[in-house]
């Protein structure tokens, strides 16, 4: 189910800073602005201690690349702001982006240096994507990266989104699907469910109990109008009288019963027990008290069925946002579309020195199928790695060629983390799991 | 100027938790939905460290209420995922929040326990509106805490927000409106100056140098397109011949120079001792490198003129999300209208327990005009507190009321940080600065 609303926006061109507009009037002055361009999206660092990133946002990349229009109503407001000049405005009137994309396909894992995203075109066309396109990979990858840590760590107990109102309402909706690209398997947030079909979950909160006269009165109302199989929250009062009231009023068939604060660790293996006593032996337990990766592999020997999770997913745990840029890496001299193209780079002191050139990446894996290393290099590929090449195209010419299901990043992901080594899985700190070879 | 796009959606309904709608069918079946009640939003606690919190998003709160309504294609995309009965379709395709909304206005300092907001109506109206005021409120106040910390940093000069590629792109526009309320003074983000008319800046990257086959060549067409008053970027090669360069391309009236990588206290100095042999001693310099308040602090001796700031600032400076919750304090024993509201509150272990009952909440002034605590209680205002009080109404029998514009959101905000003890403005770790004490 895909139905637009209500997370889309009829044009994502303004989500642009300023000064892309400002470059272009000047290379558009110039007769730069035609010149032959390559940009790329690369981060230099992974978060301190992370052995992997997960790339993540590129469906909803090409999706604003392909609406990234000017409407008058736009032009009108950079032209009143003085923003460009009168030759720009009629310049962005035609904008359409007309040339290419590669990149790594959503959902798979990627390294300092690892070159995401190669954006192809005149220097005007590609400049004016920076920003939208930062943001989306920034904010997505971010979310995947934890949401893959916490997957690993519940080995394969349900994983529930619940980040929403803990980050901007659409930012929420993205970190869902992202999420969901990192292994979650469902998500507390209607417009998610509603704009990217992911399985939507929830039955009730404190307030619900409280509502009612008696804990019994809320779990009797619930369980009339939702049936037994519904999710019961025991820790409003007192834990141990709520379970009994929970099955006395459910039956041993009560779905699961939902524990939000307390030492989850306790409190599982005591829920546990007196469910098992009650009978109810299938009835599931949820836990959502302010889990992040840690929590929940402490939780990895307790009796708990299901973990939702909420602020620590929707902030990166820890790290909000993947830092990746976005650098024109080659160019031509001249704008004659025939003029070879010619590898640039900022060079001065600091730290932010980058690679030129147009660059390939490639995965190599060994003789039992674990990837051996990152190589990246500009140039032909050589022919042993074309196989193992990690780039795929994602628009030509303009046109949208790597549209995928949501379903397909999510697979990706699962199995690009299967070829990684060992060590990814481990939530200590430590190195990058592949090293990035340059050739 | 605000003229709505790109960044209004249609309808704000579904930026809901799922179990906001089964709560909701739940208690319609039960017959307890229609039950006066009160839900308040507060925080237990500000990120460690900080003194005081920032009120942020009231507007768009605001916006989200009015605009809270389920169309056929959301109540279709309901029914047909079973996520709520018929009855419940019924009632939602009515929804119109009726009820009345009063809280700290928007740029308020705020502490823990400060009762932010208060929605009052029937339990069904108000339970619905959890996620997307949470949402709002969480992502925009951090944001906004984290600006008001950097102004007071930045200790007059002027801030630019250009945090946009480091977050959601339409958290990029929220975040910007943040900053504004905490204290910035202008924004890269296109989107946020069209949306909430915030003003808006931005130059050139070394994208632009590196399109050019000399600096000298990229700073002329700069200077020929945009004047002399622009800013040039001086740090991608040689920061000390760029500086030679662009004086002499663009004269002593050079606007700004720009450095965006380096030692910035050491490079600011020798920019400006440059500069000034060069005679351009009016060109400013600003300085946009991984800024958050206490690289700013540092600066305060070098001669800079103006701080851009990006990742930090839209990650709420290692806070990305306020802790703020929404908690039923009070409702009727039954659904008549006129039925008296009894406090209520959660009392299981863990911390988590709240204080019941509807709130008020007052900051009195001593002598000096200096704010000595903020004292919360329920029942009638002390006469001697009526003046200080903190509430306003911001709806009233569903309709806004409470409507104002950005200016006097950030107007507020620095006259509440001007009658805080002076330990306000402290970077350093401390406690809240004002005590909460309940009446």
């Amino acid at each position: 189910m895909e139905t637009g609303l209500p997370v889309s926006v009829p044009s994502t061109a303004l989500f642009t800073d300023q000064y892309e507009l400002t470059m272009l009037q000047a290379a558009l002055h110039a007769g730069t602005a035609e010149r032959r361009s390559v940009f790329e999206v690369f981060t230099r660092r992974l978060p301190e201690g992370r052995r992997y990133g997960v790339v993540a946002g590129t469906g909803r990349v090409l999706d604003a690349v392909e609406n990234f229009r000017f409407d008058d109503q736009m032009l009108r407001f950079l032209g009143e702001t003085h923003v460009v000049d009168e030759p720009t405005l009629e310049w962005l009137a035609g904008y359409r982006f007309r040339g290419d994309i590669l990149g790594y396909p959503e959902g798979e894992a990627y390294f300092p240096g690892s070159p995401l995203l190669r954006v192809e075109g005149t220097f005007a066309e590609c400049v004016l994507l920076e920003t939208v396109i930062l943001s989306i990979l920034n904010h997505d990858s971010a979310v995947a990266a934890a949401a893959s840590r916490m997957a690993v760590a519940a080995g394969g107990r349900p994983l529930i989104e619940m980040g929403a109102r803990r980050t901007h309402e659409l930012g929420a909706v993205a970190a869902s699907r992202s999420a969901y690209v990192g292994g979650f398997d469902t998500t507390s947030d209607l417009a998610a469910g509603f704009r990217y079909g992911i399985p939507t979950v929830g039955t009730s909160a404190h307030a619900f109990t409280l509502l009612h006269d008696t804990e019994r009165d809320a779990f009797r109302a619930q369980v009339d109008s939702l049936g037994s199989g519904t999710t019961l929250l025991v820790d409003t009062y007192d834990v141990a009288e709520a379970v009994r009231t929970a099955v006395d009023v459910a039956g041993p068939e009560l779905g699961a019963v939902r524990i939000d604060s307390g030492d989850l660790l306790l409190v599982a293996h005591r829920v546990r027990q007196q469910l098992d006593e009650l009978g109810a032996t299938k009835t599931r337990i949820v836990v959502t008290s302010d889990l992040d990766e840690y929590a929940i592999a402490s939780l990895a020997a307790a009796p708990v069925d299901a973990y939702g999770v909420g602020t620590q997913l929707v902030t990166g745990s820890g790290h909000p946002t993947a830092s990746m840029v976005y650098k024109l890496v080659a160019r031509a001299d001249s704008d004659d579309p025939a003029a070879p193209l010619r590898p640039v780079a900022k060079r001065s002191l600091g730290g932010k020195t980058s690679l030129g050139g147009a660059k390939w990446a490639a995965r190599p894996l060994d003789a039992d199928g674990v990837a051996e290393a990152e190589i990246v290099g500009s140039g032909p590929v050589p022919d042993e790695l074309a196989g193992h090449q990690l780039q795929v195209r994602l628009v030509e010419n303009g046109t949208v060629v790597g549209r995928e299901p949501l379903e397909a990043a999510r697979a990706r992901h699962r199995a690009s983390l299967a070829r990684l080594p060992m060590s990814a899985m481990q939530l200590s700190r430590g190195e990058p799991v592949l090293p990035v070879e340059h050739r």
